[in-house]
């Protein structure tokens, strides 16, 4: 089942293989160099010519830039939950670099869900959200634990 | 010891236990709201009265937001690594919100340092940061796998 566009989910409603798949995301030159000004102001991330002498051996978005797109594209078309995506942390992984260019999407499945023992109004979801560019090369890998609501009792 | 500006370091001259702390960093209302426009566009990160009414209490940063001040305090005043902060992947963690007015710095300590086998000329460091509140609480543990030159042979 690919729930691209639908009612929002509680946790009631997950299910451990459930998978989702997100809009896309074309990431230019333009935004790379904006983020690392403001957040990452390394030359890797902010001059092509800099980042050619460098393990990255040319322009690559800050993997926290990459993690950005991600949450945006997971918020707006890839994960439907019920009260949001609220994440109380996870694993991130950036097996690839970002690349001016590149068009990127993210491909979600529920890994885990655990009911909270003391809190009966909600539960952990662990998601496992792999953001993967237009060559289906996976640029990160994200565990995230997101706190989710259980359906209400009606 | 305690590094806070100093010559930038090869994996060679890190040890187990090594210490670094940051300057700081002031959000506000507005930084945590334009975060949230382009990459968290959800109601507990743009609009407080919304947010009074979800799990945050109130308006919060987007916890992408808040790794991405952690990496700018790292790059420019927390850890002066040769070669610059390039992030493998790591564990995140947000145990508390950041809020509008929070003074936040980062205290980060090296925790592993494990050589290349492959490649003689790099190592990963295995990096705890703590990015602090002005209260003392800790907002976010990210437990970072960074990659670290080794000091070329003269």
């Amino acid at each position: 089942m690919n729930n691209s566009a639908s009612d929002p989910l509680f946790l009631d409603d997950l299910h451990v293989g459930q998978r989702f798949t997100s809009a896309t995301h074309t990431i230019d030159e333009a935004q790379i160099k904006a983020f690392a000004a403001q957040f990452d102001p390394q030359p890797f991330h902010a001059d092509d010519q800099a980042a050619r002498k460098t393990l990255f051996n040319g322009l690559a978005a800050s993997g926290w830039h990459t993690a950005a797109i991600t949450m945006r594209l997971n918020v707006e078309s890839g994960l439907p939950l019920a009260g949001g995506i609220i994440g109380a942390g996870g694993e991130i992984n950036w097996p690839a670099p970002t690349r001016p260019g590149d068009i990127l999407h993210v491909e979600s499945e529920v890994a885990e869900i655990t009911p909270s023992r003391s809190k009966p109004d909600r539960g952990i979801a662990l998601i496992l959200s792999r953001t993967i560019n237009q060559h289906g090369e996976v640029v990160q890998i994200l565990k995230a634990k997101l706190v989710v609501p259980r359906r209400p009792a009606t």
